[in-house]
């Protein structure tokens, strides 16, 4: 049995180099990133000395290790901020998240008609590289901001709300490209069915966020069990996360969501305070750096190498795009110069998000249509677009924040 | 992805079969156990209402997850105990712990002598059903001591204490057996290098214990991250378990030794008590019912039907080899009548620890080696027997406890 040496090597590698990135000024996530590459160059290296990690980004087992990672994150992330807050930014958040869909968009489109093969997969892989662009990653995200003390700010509030915007546009956008790649016929029909059962999803978890969350709270203290309040907050996580898959989002959105409306209204403030606690525990302390680190372990530097120009043209379109886009965007919603560079930063994290659609793009076939070398380490160039991406948005945010005085 | 589901269905239904136990006066562990055989049950007659939960034993995600289970119940029932009051009662542990193995043992091999064909195979099967009886499944005990509010009980700790050096020596049988099993040679040599590492386990923990952790402890208010203590205390765990793995023990002696020596005197008071509540947490609100829930899963009733008679048997020899060997010795030691009674019933559960034993068993043939009904239906009846000491040593011990006044 070998989970429990992987977690081991996993957390205190992720721990050391966390540490050495706060000492250094960075984020903990940096440190995190940074150890999971650390790790997996060095076992690709030498696969004789730690054959369990070389192969552990293929395992059933240490997915279903880093999914728990992503919902603790997002759930973590929704108990801290407040619905009330996020509405009042709501306006502003979904013209940062539209515009920082659409630019991105256009440009990876664009890439894809100048820098691809033509032929029948053009359109899909296009689109594709839209969407790789497109996307901006909810758990990096999150993580960034708490980690330069900057989830309360205008800023902030925005980025978060734009970023589960846009997370749930790309998913809209993914179920298009899955049904491009299958060649299937896309129509108006799909995409209104699609809509149809996001706004599904968001009218049940609002209904129940807002009128059984509290009616809950106000039993909870019946129950005889220890550690109820915890599971309860499980519970509706578990099931707002169930509901997301059915109605055909990604699992994240709904453990966002259940946090969201788990708040001071729901239970007595020190109940609510000893289960942020123990959540933060559980992602901090354990599963977080491990699912960061799982990000870096993706890494594969092929691309750099084979198609160093592509590389270097997909990361200019990934920063222009969400500062062209979503920073523009918040500069007309009227905040200053400075927030507007930090929303075009923000926005600009890819990474795990990105992984999975990538992932999926890869299981369906996509690389396989056409045999230029573009084509081929493409998989390869967005892995490392979502890394770099991630380990840039922190510098840059902490660069802008910092003119400010200090973060927080 | 199905994980979100499953989690959710299992924790759903052992929250509210465990708020009927307790509502019944019944530890909470009882209502887990009976929710896992509801849901396994439910789910074998309708496959296709549940087919998630119908192929779940089999799952390595899902015994991942029973996995971490098991880690966190040994590790919170570390943390709870204080070493100096186990070896303070350490003595009188012994020998209820070696009475309670030897004469289940003899039971057991008694029983397949009575029973089974004779054959090659009948020193290795009846080795097995001894080391069946003889196991004593400290994560069951452990849990049920807490649920009745004993563990810190002279009886309580000694219970404890005995089911460790029972998981130490039942795990030295077991090598011993897979060697049977596999027509290894056993010499005397084998069993000398296997109490050589077992020594050499107690050793290097007790000197890391000892020694390093209050050294950690007292630096690790320089480290900066968030939940480092929490970490701190994982990082201990997972190298103990994976030592334990490496030296030929089973993981959950790792997570008991490692919450052992993280005590009052590792870090300070709040510090121990915020680490503690989030262990709690973990364990008791997600990992733990859902791991005794999946006991019961595994529950099959075949044996019931197919070889009623040497079920009954089984059962028998199950409470009375603990009963006369426990209980007497612990009566030896000077305990109460009551006191030894409990100790007797303490002892009995067998819960998980079977489980795993009986899977080795399993998958090195044990049970295709001759053709009479009770080799064919063995596994099931010793999972029977595991779930049926794990459900009646609560019940024994609130009455054996309960004629003292309350309990706790």
């Amino acid at each position: 049995m070998e989970l429990f040496f992987i977690l081991l090597v996993l957390l205190v590698t992720t721990r050391a180099f966390g540490e050495v990135a706060e000492r250094l000024g960075q984020p903990g996530l940096m440190g995190e990133l940074v150890a999971g590459i650390a790790l997996g160059t060095f076992a690709a290296q030498y696969q004789d000395l730690l054959p369990q990690i070389a192969g552990l980004s293929a395992s059933p087992v240490f997915s279903t290790i880093t999914d728990l990672g992503m919902f603790f994150i997002m759930l973590f992330a929704g108990v801290e901020l407040q619905p009330s807050r996020l509405v009042e930014y709501s306006k502003g958040a979904l013209a940062v998240a539209v515009a920082g869909m659409v630019v991105p968009m256009a440009l990876g489109v664009g890439l894809g008609y100048l820098f691809l093969p033509p032929g029948e997969a053009l359109l899909a892989q296009s689109i594709f590289l839209g969407t790789a662009l497109a996307i901006t990653a909810v758990p990096a995200t999150v993580r960034i901001l708490m980690d330069l003390g900057q989830m309360e700010s205008p800023s902030g509030q925005i980025i978060v709300s734009a970023a589960v915007f846009d997370d749930v546009l790309s998913l809209i956008l993914l179920a298009w490209l899955t049904a491009l790649i299958g060649g299937e016929p896309t129509s108006g029909l799909m995409v209104g069915t699609l809509l149809f059962k996001v706004v599904l999803f968001f009218v049940i978890t609002g209904l129940i966020g807002v009128f059984l969350f509290p009616l809950g709270g106000r039993f909870i203290g019946l129950f005889k069990q220890k550690e109820f309040e915890f599971s309860a907050l499980l519970t509706g996580a578990l099931f707002f996360s169930v509901l997301a898959e059915l109605l055909e989002l990604h699992f994240i959105v709904g453990a966002f969501m259940a946090g969201l409306f788990f708040g001071r209204k729901t239970i007595d403030e020190a109940a609510y305070r000893a289960v942020r606690a123990k959540t933060s525990a559980m992602t901090f302390g354990f599963l977080a750096p491990i699912f960061f680190a799982s990000v870096g372990l993706h890494l594969d530097f092929s691309a750099f190498t084979e198609i160093p120009l592509f590389v270097v043209v997909l990361l200019v379109a990934a920063f222009a795009g969400k500062f062209l886009g979503s920073g523009l965007a918040a500069k007309g919603m009227g905040l200053s110069w400075q927030e507007s560079a930090a929303v075009g930063a923000g926005m600009s994290a890819r990474g795990a998000v990105e992984l999975v659609i990538a992932d999926i793009a890869l299981k369906a076939g996509l690389f396989e249509l056409g045999d230029s070398p573009i084509i081929t380490h493409m998989f390869s160039a967005v892995v490392i677009m979502a890394v770099v991406t991630t380990l840039a948005t922190p510098l840059l945010l902490k660069w802008i924040y910092g003119s400010n005085g200090t973060a927080q």
